[in-house]
């Protein structure tokens, strides 16, 4: 077996071989290659790296020679030669990892250093200072991350030369100063490994690729790996590139600049840079970096130079690009480009004019701006500027800013609400019961619950700002007050929460406008015109669905018609119908909701005309509306104890055992959905009635609607057979009744993986298909969302048993092959079946592109990721097409 | 078109033909054939039945046609004619469908009587009253069964005319008298239906046709075939036999005879009959009936001539016939064959002996037994003859009889029990709290819950006795008493229940003991020979582990270690384990168990020594273990009410918050299974400590042992390949420390959708599957099993949205797909990958049968349902065997 090839001079590699050279070494091979003035230098592979562990943090074969042959070209190139007393060869020695961690791994510095080499640097620099300045940082570093010597014994050292000498700052030191400190470093060395200083450029070569590839796997690294979401293996590359300096007089510099303006995305250089630097300097603030601008006075020919770099990578990368470069006696270095980071206004901006520009294609634009940056955009947010006290943090559940008094109960919030006050509402964790303070607050806070919470999900869906799950917080409902360590916050005080970072913020806030640029809207046009997935909102309300409308929606996938019933006025009623036990009583109380439901409907297809709005019949287990057991429990015990009326006791208990007997052990698996409209079908008759009459009254208005019954929990075609019945049944009696004709279609939610299994049977009665996949998350994987997230999901993520929370990002080899089945099975049957996802899952990226892929007709989301789901479903259409090429 | 062949002739038929011809029709066709002497007669289709539903209750084209040829051949053949007043043509039109439906249908006796042919019948029967007891007969079964005349009417003339002629009986009439009740009946006829009473024969023959093709869908029927799970599309035949009497005479007589004894089994002829009597005579029960051998004394020929019969009939039918017979006048008519009812102790000795005797193989012989018949020769039982005093009748949930006193808690059960008290628990519902309860206790009795509630479960798992959801009992547990309506129980009275038919009895009663005959063994046997599936059982206990042995399991399918930690010396520790928040803590209560544990498992392993035993890790979530919230809440608010001491309510309260932080929305869905193994691997650890120290042990005694390690609910092959790490890291470590090598495997449920979906990635680290069909069921049908029984499960079965209850009879195609797939995608990957099932569908007939189709390796279930799965087993191989061929 011939070894690999474990090094690469810059001018063998090229852009495209990042996941063998790393990000950075690809780049300056690229650089290289097309003529800009790169430091000669090579790279050890990743390939190396990985072979290292594999072979037990052991070099690999080859790899030591091979690099002692690039060691040699590198010495012919530069003229230069390790440990040469006169022209010594100095190197930096980084890694360079496929995807940028950046400050993550180790980087060592003039290494070549000797006690004879600094002679050389310092002749050749003509400053002894800097030379020994290089050595001692140098030693320092090498100490460091080669040698794994606290970094405190080198600083203490240095700060007792300067008290010694009676300086504040290093560069007071001198080149003698610097000599005594450099003599105390090698004591030190030598004490803490037993070993002298290693004198030897090669020895210390080596040494130094060795800590970078062992950088791969220290502690904060693994971390910054797992909060990212990078493989663990990948491996690191590591690049050796000859030192250039740009401290070696005015006609020398450093700096760092972007192709266009990172945050508004505008085009024109954007950076900054020092004269007579290092760029350390830059980042120790001692003195304050000038605009790039400025360079084209200081060194005009430079400057123009650079600005011919930055067309030039911008063309050649078709990116904006992010570049450091020195200038060592007027001539100009360039030592690293990449992709830019940019703020999502700037992403969107840059992404359009280079389109404009004939750069890139509008389906590259589309996959120039992350999704999920788009969340920012869309809300209202903190001013930047803004001086925050913030009290506590917690989960980042419905993004947007928000601010309110503190208010604890959801009655109060309401009525404050409607006497023109700004609340937030504070709850423990909130219920069905609180919706109505949900809608009066400015936004939510919970002590409890995670991102997908009661709390969370009902925000996210008004596009409201939450945070969540806010441990800190201590809550006392009695006395009204909450509190933070030592804090106190009365009922009635200010507070501002930022959904988006999941901040709690005392007193008042300065806030910023969402604005929509003409250049977002011309990309989201431009996703609408390379998309092939419909994309639809949840919306409950006609003000949501008009809120939606703006952005984009084309229809509603999820209309839940329980958010209805929870409403203050109706709940009363809603109770009621659900507690007697006679056919004549329910249908009272039915008979009281019918002309409420049909406003609702009425309102909400009315906002979307011309467009389909997907109504689900009653879903939730009953008792969802009715008071709790155990409160209910202590309030008959109080008044047992307290010796309330005897009558009074009893009509509780009553309550109580009827309550009890629609409590359910596990109710997301119980008597909901469909079953109840199997059990109770008078129930359903009457949404589907409110349905029908609302549609003929708007036809009779001259509206254009498009009304689908959505049938929920499905598992078996009997279910949807019979409640189709019913719904057309009712149907017929409307058109009858008002001599009114309209068309309407009933469909089935696909939440249950019997249902995915059997989608065959059930297409023949169901005109579309919706899958509802936080449900059927749940049940494929057997995992509650609500007790997971609390309770052990954090150990499965962090134990890597699971890469994603399934909640949040769909779970393709699971749930995702039920849908596969389903859809094909439906298609079978009925090959025009309508199919679309109404889970949560339909407003991120990665499920969305998922939905994509297995041909779905449209995803629904709620109304504030509508034009995120437009843009990731754009970008699954590019990159999916690619990748069938 | 030509029409179809509606009216078949019994020479025209076979046995075979019973769809066609219904049940009776096919045997009466194939006994004419055979040369048997039936009365000519001719069957009606059942097609004709079903397209005279498909046509609106209409005859179809051609049937009345058809039947007045059929009518003419039959004069011709029996001499007689429709309406002759010399030799009158009499009939009988009876139902006779495809699956018999014992008296669910309508019969019309004597057709072809009027005014007229009475005469005829006297005449040549020489008996007036005979004629016109038969005529009035006549008139009364054809106005209630024909003219839905209520027959109320007919009886109240009938009962008048004895009180004015004096006399108590019928036969004490003279056909004078029954002259006068026929005017009487005629009268009621014309002024119920406006019309006269319809002379002639053909009118009613067609409207007696009518009625019977109508009494198909009566409600009764309706509901028959509902509970019997027969198909309603069935539809019935009719039959049209010419009449034969009994009751001409001495030298006639009627009777109805078993071919072997049809609760024994024994082989002789079993049965009794009547001289000069008619069929009904034997229903009205006037006269005794003499055994069936005192005919060889009075009619030697005729018993002759009979007993040949049974033997053909046998022959023919290879099965144990139930003869109905008439004697005219000295000649034998045989009027009904079929297989007979039987007792199970009485199927397994028929099909014995006919092996025996050589008339069916032994793969007939094992289908012959209904395996849920064996249920009731495994358990104690009440004696047959005992006078019973039934107060209220509850669910049938666990097989067997039991009596005790009256005891409403789990301790005092236990306390009494160590007394030497037989005890009944009694309990609104049991919990996982009450096992040490229900194992004290002979039987237990709940008033809440279904099938498969926990009492249900638990009890069935432990062949005891219980009775599940009696409402109509009340309990009261500050007074101890339980209460059926006024009738009151006090705690210490003695009741009894019987779980094979939900009654609950009052005072002692005599029981039976079970008894194993030789014949039960070697039809088990046989079955062993016969079936390729293994039956192996689920224990929890070394008692369960040797009764199951005794059964015939070959080896243990589920060891379920939560029981294990619910024992009451135990509980405590356990509540430490669970309530402590730090690692040690938890380890030391760990350190408690672990010698229990291994005690456990000595136990079990040793009971079952050359079998393979799988032991679960711990699977239910762990509040389970802990106190019940409501009660906690309520205790404290008591102790507040009350003034308790504020420390003691402070620990309640913390107490109260641990115990409310672990309780979960779902817990079906939430923090369990191997979930507990991954957060806290320490118990893992411990339990695969104990299983490996007990096999060290055994092992070193001299032992064969053959431990598999199950890891539930997983839904990932990550979660597998952790646990599997740590169960083997810790059987090393035990290996090392004991210096004993053992065997043992790893494997896991399969029990959630998604590892059914993902069965080839997690065949990689599996050394078996194990199905655990009770989950399996309520994820993928999203159908809690405890509160879909108690809600709406009932109406599922009644709207037949569902054939069967999904937790009974394994649901094939959501459930059994998935099953199908993960043994198919896991074999794919480990081709003898051991598969079976371990939930309750392991020993329901139906289920077993699938297990065998998709190519299981073994069924377990509870120890006294060993035998039933064997057999269903055998039934399974030579089913399914037939049908490939």
């Amino acid at each position: 077996m011939s070894t690999a090839k474990y090094v690469y001079l810059f001018n063998e590699g090229r852009a495209d071989m990042k996941n063998l050279l790393g990000g950075k070494g690809a780049n300056l091979a690229e650089m290289t290659n097309i003529g800009l003035p790169v430091p000669p230098g090579f790279i050890i592979t990743t390939e190396a790296c990985i072979d290292f562990y594999s072979a037990g943090q052991q070099f690999p074969k080859g790899m030591e020679e091979q690099t002692l042959e690039k060691v040699k070209l590198l010495e012919e190139e530069t003229g230069k030669k390790f440990g040469d007393a006169e022209k010594p060869l100095l190197v930096s020695v980084r890694s360079g990892a496929v995807i940028s961690m950046p400050g993550m791994m180790d980087t060592v510095l003039n290494l070549g250093l000797n006690d004879n080499t600094v002679e050389g640097l310092a002749a050749s620099t003509g400053n002894r200072r800097f030379a020994y300045d290089c050595y001692r940082r140098f030693l320092q570093m090498f100490g460091d991350v080669v040698l794994g010597i606290d970094h405190i014994k080198f600083e203490s050292v240095l700060e007792d030369q300067k008290y010694a000498k009676g300086v504040e700052f290093d560069n007071q030191l001198t080149a003698e100063d610097w000599q005594q400190v450099i003599e105390e470093y090698k004591k030190i060395i030598k004490k803490e490994t037993g070993e002298p200083f290693p004198q030897d450029p090669m020895e210390q070569l080596f040494k130094s690729i060795y800590a970078v590839f062992n950088s791969w796997n220290t502690d904060r690294a693994i971390v910054y790996r797992k909060v990212h979401k990078i493989p663990d293996d990948l491996g690191t590359a590591v690049n050796v590139v000859s030192m250039v300096f740009g401290n070696m007089g005015d006609d020398s510099g450093t700096g760092v600049a972007f192709t266009r303006n990172p945050s508004t995305g505008e085009n024109a250089i954007y950076g900054e840079y020092l004269t007579n630097a290092q760029g350390e300097d830059v980042v120790a603030g001692i003195r304050t970096p000038q605009p790039i601008a400025q360079l084209e006075q200081e060194m005009p020919d430079v400057y123009r130079q650079f600005t011919e770099t930055c067309t030039l990578l911008e063309k050649r990368y078709r990116n904006m690009q992010d570049i450091e470069f020195t200038i060592e006696r007027g001539k100009l270095w360039i030592l690293q480009t990449r992709n830019g980071k940019r703020t999502a206004q700037s992403a969107i901006k840059i992404a359009v004019n280079m389109v404009e520009e004939g750069l890139i294609s509008k389906e590259e634009a589309v996959t120039r701006v992350e999704p999920e940056q788009l969340d920012h955009l869309l809300h209202r947010r903190i001013d930047p500027k803004a001086q925050l006290e913030v009290l506590a943090k917690g989960l980042p559940a419905s993004p947007g800013a928000a601010s309110g008094v503190v208010v604890f109960d959801a009655d109060k919030a309401e009525k404050m609400s409607q006497e023109g006050k700004k609340v937030m509402l504070v709850r423990m964790e909130t219920t069905p019961d609180d919706i109505h303070g949900i809608v009066a607050a400015e936004g939510i806070l919970t002590s409890r619950g995670g991102m997908t919470s009661h709390a969370a999900v009902v925000a996210r869906g008004m596009g409201k700002p939450c945070v969540c799950g806010c441990d800190a917080l201590k809550i006392n409902y009695t006395a009204k007050q909450l509190s933070v360590g030592d804090r106190v916050i009365k009922e009635g005080e200010r507070i501002a929460i930022d959904g988006s970072t999941g901040h709690l913020i005392l007193g008042e806030v300065p806030m910023i406008d969402p604005e929509l640029s003409g250049e977002f809207i011309k990309l989201l046009r431009w996703a609408d015109e390379i998309r092939d997935l419909g994309v639809r909102t949840n919306a409950d309300t006609p003000e949501d669905a008009a809120k939606a409308r703006e952005f984009g929606a084309e229809g509603i996938g999820l209309t839940r018609t329980e958010h209805m019933f929870m409403a203050q006025d109706r709940l009363p009623i809603v109770q009621k119908m659900i507690l007697t036990t006679t056919l004549e009583e329910r249908q009272e109380a039915l008979n009281e909701l019918l002309p409420m439901q049909q406003e609702d409907f009425y309102g909400i297809l009315k906002a979307m005309q011309g467009l389909p709005v997907c109504i689900r019949l009653l879903d939730p287990p009953l008792h969802e509306f009715l008071p709790n057991v155990e409160e209910l429990a202590l309030e008959i015990n109080k008044m047992e104890l307290t010796g309330a009326d005897a009558g009074e006791i009893k009509d509780k208990e009553a309550l109580l055992r009827q309550v009890r007997s629609l409590t359910e052990f596990n109710p997301m698996l119980g008597h909901r959905g469909c079953r109840l409209g199997i059990t109770y079908p008078e129930i359903y008759a009457m949404q589907a009635r409110a349905i029908f009459q609302a549609s003929a009254q708007l036809v009779k208005e001259g509206c254009d609607i498009i009304p689908e019954v959505e049938i929920p929990l499905v598992m078996e075609a009997n279910e949807l057979k019979f409640l189709k019945e019913l719904v057309t049944k009712i149907a017929e009696e409307v058109q009858e009744e008002t001599g009114v004709q309209f068309d309407y279609t009933v469909g089935t939610m696909i939440e249950l993986p019997r249902a995915a299994l059997l989608a065959d049977e059930i297409a023949e009665d169901a005109e579309f298909f919706s899958f509802g996949t936080n449900d059927l998350t749940q049940t494929t994987l057997g995992f509650s969302r609500d007790d997971a997230e609390g309770k052990f999901m954090h150990h499965y993520l962090d134990r890597k048993i699971m890469k994603e929370n399934p909640f949040v990002v769909l779970d393709r080899k699971g749930v995702g092959k039920l849908m596969k089945m389903a859809t094909e099975q439906g298609r079978k049957v009925k090959p025009d079946l309508l199919v679309g996802i109404c889970g949560e899952h339909g407003g991120e990226p990665s499920s969305v592109e998922f939905c994509h892929i297995i041909g779905l007709n449209y995803v629904s989301c709620s109304p504030y990721r509508v034009p995120i789901a437009r843009l990731a479903a754009a970008q699954a259409a590019v990159n999916n097409k690619e990748q069938s090429k």
